[in-house]
């Protein structure tokens, strides 16, 4: 019972309703436990109209489920928070962890639904970023299974009714569902173009005829389980062949190699300009917080190239209630549990402050990619993926900044050599293991510089055999870079 | 400089004024990395007058520390995610890991220190809540440093109108800044009652003479250096010579074995009764909901004695958008990271919410002790502990329940002989080694009921062997007493 263009054509006959409720429920316990087994996740969106009977299938399906590996969250109106976060914000901080079912009471779709007013431009914009979510979470191996509960008119104003005279839930009764029935037409052309633009192969939407609420969940349980069945069946088939890997990436990038090496600034210099860069980047840090602008900047490098030195003095100045430093180490159990975007939702900034990672994201395609971590298949598809992440930063407003920093192997070894005398608990035999690895960490570097930097979100590359000038480098660029960005609001307003 | 009752006596000898700031600045860089290597966490609560500073010390204390290893938290008016939490909830989920240093810009103490119109016993009553949270994290190896920051009203005064011109930190004053200006005696007279109440052996302030910033600034670098010596010493200390420990609880409880084991129902009852407490219970949920109220349920119990399938009965009608149920295994690396308690203030419901615990942080004087993952005074610690956060909830309104489903040991192997055939997914080589345990957890389970069942969080114990039995003396107990709780709001009103 896929979607059609047009409500009217939807079906009713429903292949699961002469079907025990006992044999279903089984069924589709006896698939929870397979998926817990195998580490499926599972994401289950139930939307549709107001006062469709959500609650009630939501209540049905999660009966049969094992409560230990289930939750339930609300979509709704943008609270406070969501309001300093941006729009995918809810929805990544939300996903299941592997082996678990998330099922959503609406989803990044409920602000769209509920707002006729906005422009097909519009609609189209937000169903690309659900997009991007959806696909990411299906690539990383997550059923998606989106039910819309479709009711007429009529039925619509009798549940209304019908909840009204329930003191206990009479509270249910929002705005909307007056709204929604005084303009049925509308609303429903509305859905409609909403559920045709977001109707992927990879996740399909499910329109259930929803006047007998019963029937409708008994459709839900039923479609559900076939389509764990098929995850189930495709995670398997996973398992047995490995898929073709295509690389389209032909190029070759050197920008590493072609930076110069022996730039320098002698030390007078140095003390003098970092001092004013500091007061400035200070400034401009309480700028941006003013303004409101979370910003986000993201340091790489080899290793010893001096990455926590550069954030320490970019941030010597600031005040430190406005910033956050995230040091990216390995993935801690809950974050290998989830997509490896989740956690680093969990650290963007809200409106007005700043993110710092040491390290990141990129680790995807850069230790991920040269230790064997992740698949060919999910780097390569990792760069598509951040750009999308990033791009729906900046549209959030966010000022993105990525720094590089390069050393050179002659340069890591006399720093790897001084640090074993002098600060010996900074030096690993990782450290050392990993510059074995020298040039696939610079061709990974190259390829992800090549393929991430964008106007939104550029990577700055930083020569740093010489710490001042690179220190001084970082200053510099986040300073005009800021400059610009607060000159870029001023001009808007 | 220990805190005085009377601010005027304040002493204004700074011992570290003479000391060169790279000396201690390198001093404490070294002193965090000791702290990082013995895994000791640093809790560092920055207070003070408006407009004294604390953004001025906090940036010149955060300048030396590694930008990787700690973090800076506001606390600020309650926002409206605030509101929705217990007084401590905020405290509790920004504590530092282990290993790492939180900087807290003001901390509990901030709505009570704004506020001229509390009566002595309402400070009492929230010094008394950080008191409990305070010394929980000291006796689990916590360094806390308590800072205030003191200025005269002329200084004061001064600092506002130097902040006024600055259009980029203007943001910074807030109607705090004026009020305390205007009636600068009686707030003096108020921070000293607040400052004596909290002024604890194992957590004293340290009033700082903030005339001069960057005097205050070297005195707060070089206490910090002094107590954080104190905490490495105290944590080698403790490694070296195993504390005695006193063991007061000399009673002995049988509360489990003086249960009845062979209550029952028959079928048809329980099919009757369920669906009729069912349907109650779901109706009781909303009411909850409306009234605002948050609920918490705890469920321990032998292995087998059927806690999922209770709290499945439960929540049978429930809607599942208003509850959630959190199964407590083993902790992650990041609860490990943490006191104990912290993973569970992460999952503590917003008000009308309830949270299901299958398990709970009882599981410190249950697995735990009986495992001896925890040192004996670690869990007689705890029990007092538990009760302190159990009475902070319920005075936050929450309706706690804590069912104890008992099964005797020829029932547990009934069922785990019936598991292994039937669900063997179910059943581990654990739960047969728990098993071999039995009296010791039976030991365990029976003080705990003594010490921990209070009027405002009682433990109810229930007769599993019969789980029909079993099932409706939960839905029973929890319809009773979420009545007996409503009825008792609607008196008050």
């Amino acid at each position: 019972m896929l979607i059609n263009a047009n409500f009217s054509q939807m079906e009713q006959n429903n292949p699961y309703a002469a079907m025990k409720r006992s044999y279903l429920a089984e069924h589709l316990a006896m698939l929870q436990r397979q998926c817990t087994h195998l580490n499926i996740p599972a994401l289950i969106i139930v939307e549709g109209w107001e006062s469709s009977g959500k609650g009630y299938v939501i209540s049905d399906l999660a009966r049969e489920l094992d409560t230990r590996a289930f939750s339930v969250h609300v979509f709704e109106r943008d609270g406070e928070e969501e309001e300093k976060r941006s729009f995918s914000w809810r929805f990544w901080t939300r996903i299941p962890a592997k082996g678990d079912f998330a099922i959503f009471d609406r989803s990044s779709y409920y602000d769209m639904m509920n707002d006729l007013s906005l422009k097909k431009g519009e609609v189209k914009e937000s169903i690309a970023r659900i997009h991007d979510a959806e696909k990411m979470l299906f690539d990383d191996g997550t059923v998606i299974l989106k039910f819309f509960l479709n009711i007429s008119k009529e039925t619509q104003q009798e549940r209304i009714s019908e909840l009204f005279k329930d003191d206990n839930r009479k509270f249910l009764i929002t705005k909307n569902d007056t709204d929604q029935n005084k303009h049925y037409k509308k609303y429903q052309a509305h859905f409609s173009d909403i559920l045709n633009l977001s109707n992927y192969v990879f996740a399909p939407w499910h329109l259930v005829s929803a006047e007998d609420r019963k029937s409708a969940s008994k459709y839900i349980l039923g479609t559900s389980i076939r389509l764990l069945q098929e995850g189930v069946d495709r995670h398997l088939g996973k398992q047995k062949t490995a898929k073709t890997f295509i690389r389209e990436y032909q190029h070759e990038a050197t920008y590493l190699q072609e930076l110069k090496t022996d730039l320098f600034i002698d030390e007078a210099t140095y003390i003098k300009k970092s001092k004013v860069l500091q007061q400035e980047a200070q400034e401009l840090a309480y700028a941006l917080y003013t303004n409101k602008v979370p910003t986000i900047l993201v340091f790489e490098g080899m290793d010893a190239a001096g990455k926590g030195g550069a954030i320490k003095r970019l941030t010597k100045s600031m005040d430190p209630r406005g910033y956050t430093v995230n040091p990216t180490s390995a993935p801690s159990d809950a974050a290998k549990d989830h997509h490896y975007l989740w956690r680093f939702y969990n650290n963007f900034p809200k409106r007005g402050v700043m993110s710092i990672f040491d390290r990141s994201w990129y680790g995807r395609v850069l230790v991920e990619r040269v230790e064997g971590f992740a698949t060919p298949a999910e780097w390569e598809r990792a760069y598509g993926e951040i750009t999308a992440m990033e791009q729906e930063l900046a549209d959030f407003g966010a000022l993105i900044l990525k720094f590089f920093i390069y050393i050179d192997k002659d340069e890591q070894y006399r720093r790897f050599t001084a640090r074993q005398e002098d600060k010996p608990y900074k030096l690993t035999d990782e450290d050392w293991r990993n510059r074995d690895k020298w040039d696939a960490y610079v061709l990974a570097s190259n390829e992800m510089i090549d393929r991430t930097s964008t106007t939104v979100a550029p990577w700055i590359l930083v020569e740093g055999n010489d710490k001042p000038y690179a220190r001084v480098k970082v200053l510099t660029e986040f300073n005009q870079r800021a400059r610009a960005m607060l000159q870029g609001l001023q001009d808007k307003k």
